[in-house]
């Protein structure tokens, strides 16, 4: 009985659940961290904010010198942002811009349009007065360590470094992070018929697609890639090329992939070079992208994925990067919505099927091309991977569908 | 009266327009162009497939050999993948492996599993029979051009290259492609109080959070990040800041972008600077990120946002980047998705609000921090954005919001 995608995805985990775990992690500067998964715990070595700073352009205050009714103060020196200010004196009030320092003594800040005159003085006029209503403690005051304390967790180890992650990082003042050492994929695609773009095409090849494809997919999930070109239909042929990737003891790379080889015809390359391999090659109850194999290879662990370009972007995108999300905490996992089907469809029983749609913004996802695995063009105009359980053999228009957005 | 989100982002859309459509194109091998936008339209130099090929392992046949109830052939050569095969003979049936070119002469498959016997002779052994049941002409034969039909458009003008457009390209041949040559962004950051991570944090001051956050967001979005660091809050300061990175012929940058200094304090840089610039300063009716300044500086396009990170990261999602969406056709739309909300919220009358959020499994929403824009610990834990539309004051737990995913 086939296995479910369920389960080969747990496979997937599991073979590569070890050899990440045990990755070493490397310093980057923070931008070169972008899209990285974090190696360490983070602990903020300062709050945020650093001090209690206004929130307004106004007034700095002791709350305590305003009764209920109002009072007119003296005007202190201004404070802008980024100054260090002298202790604000009783009876006095410091005209305070947004971000800058509250001034020891000030509890609370009254925001200009509230005062009276409602413009700052002229700093070099004399000796100016405000008239200023009540302001209870802690009015338009941002305490310090009110976003973080010093301390305290700010990021988990596995978090996934986006714009917001980096700027929390320099706002502590930090230049580089320890980020996961990326996984590092060897890509073989394999076929007697597959030519590298830009050669001679003769009759009966084709070019290769599935290297860039892959190779693309996996840039965007984060993975270093080693190409091995493309390996012909020789058991020998291909032995030769992943061997000249993997060192015995220390290996160079963390995974291989090949596409091609793994169905049950006379000749299936993957399967005859795995021979002597501890590698399952066994059906998936998927549509596209049944046939897959997965083991070791000489101790690296090794995805067989299936020749057909559709089939391999729905290999990558069903086992491969969502194990990656799972392990290393990056890629993000895909966003997954619920659409409304633009037509009726239908879909072989037991068999989890993922289509190639277009969610249009109007909630409803079009097919894009028939079933067929070869259908690259069509699979260049969808966004998405519409997915059909096993247990569903029959859509209507307008029935709901979970779909995942490329 | 404030201006709304929508019509300040058409104001982004057309102040870039023009710079950013006379972009001149550049050509990059395939996987240097994951993420950019196609310049112009490509045309399929070739079929695909390239030949009609067999979609399964089986015997291509002439559908006329066989009447309703099957007929016995003779086995001809096998023809694997890659192969050029010689015209198949009436009263002969061919092995054909799974995207081998079809033999001219055959219009038909039949399916290994179901010949008799159901295994494939070996070639060596003399001329082998085979009992094949009839197949109508074209059964499992993926025609020449049925994905793609040489000279049709394969891909328009202003197509994101993602792995499976990538992926197209190779398999119609190309090696390179040409894209839009990237938008350059000059970033400025300001600021008395803010200083550069890893330097000294004296009293009153803050490391500068909006650079990193910013410029991740940019690269992110496809842009080439010209970083000028931190100016500080003199205008004559900013001024040299800017001309050093702008030339007044031929600008090396396509856009300015600034951070801080739009409001309307005592010591708002960036205003000052402006002065005799035809910028606007002018308040969008959206909270944070309220404050914005649109205009160009000695003829180059400029954005000027306001100073808290919070308030960065929303005016980055909510103007730049939707307005290169649309202008460039990257980056991609952030995903929209409606979700419940996990506690009740109020939002201002007449101010857009962007809160931060986290989308759970379960499809609610969870806001992170409150509505404070300096919550850049609060922003790193959020996934989404929530967006309450200005005429929203109130809503219940369980509330249906629109959200952005991050």
């Amino acid at each position: 009985m086939p296995r479910s995608v369920a389960a080969h995805r747990q496979e997937v985990v599991e073979l590569l659940t070890g050899v990440l775990a045990g990755k070493d992690k490397i310093a980057l500067p923070l931008l070169d961290a972008l899209g990285r998964a974090l190696a360490v715990d983070v602990y903020a070595p300062l709050s945020l904010p650093p001090f209690a700073n206004s929130q307004m352009d106004g007034f700095a205050v002791r709350s305590a010198d305003i009764p209920d009714g109002g009072a007119e103060l003296r005007v202190a020196e201004p404070v802008p942002a980024g100054a260090a200010p002298a202790a604000l004196k009783p009876g006095f009030a410091a005209p305070i811009m947004t971000g800058a320092m509250m001034p020891a003594g000030a509890d609370a800040v009254v925001p200009i349009e509230k005062a009276s005159p409602n413009t700052f003085p002229d700093p070099d006029a004399g000796q100016a007065v405000v008239e200023l209503p009540a302001a209870p403690p802690g009015t338009y005051v941002r305490d310090s360590g009110s976003d973080i304390r010093k301390g305290t967790l700010a990021l988990a180890a596995g978090t996934r470094m986006g714009p917001a992650q980096l700027g929390l990082l320099a706002a502590l003042g930090m230049r580089t992070v320890d980020v996961r050492r990326p996984c590092r994929v060897l890509l073989v695609t394999t076929g007697d018929e597959v030519v590298e773009p830009g050669e001679e095409l003769t009759a009966g090849k084709i070019f290769d697609s599935n290297g860039t494809l892959l190779e693309a997919s996996m840039l965007q999930a984060g993975l270093d890639v080693v190409r091995a070109g493309i390996s012909d239909d020789h058991p020998s042929g291909l032995l030769r090329v992943l061997r000249r990737h993997i060192g015995p003891a220390d290996s160079m790379v963390d995974l291989i992939v090949t596409t091609g080889g793994v169905s049950k015809g006379a000749y299936e390359v993957v399967r005859q070079a795995m021979e002597d391999q501890p590698v399952d090659f066994l059906p998936v109850a998927m549509q596209p992208g049944g046939p897959q194999g997965l083991g070791t290879f000489d101790g690296v662990p090794f995805l067989g994925f299936p020749g057909n370009p559709v089939s391999c972007l729905v290999s990558f995108e069903m086992f491969l990067r969502p194990a990656l999300s799972q392990i290393l905490g990056t890629p993000a996992p895909r966003p997954v919505l619920r659409a409304r089907l633009a037509e009726p469809l239908t879909s072989p029983e037991g068999k989890h099927q993922v289509r190639r749609g277009t969610l249009d913004p109007d909630g409803k996802v079009r097919m894009e091309g028939g079933a067929g695995s070869h259908l690259v063009h069509a699979l260049a105009r969808a966004n998405a991977l519409v997915q059909i359980p096993g247990d569903v053999t029959e859509l209507a228009e307008g029935d709901e569908v979970e779909v995942w957005m490329l």
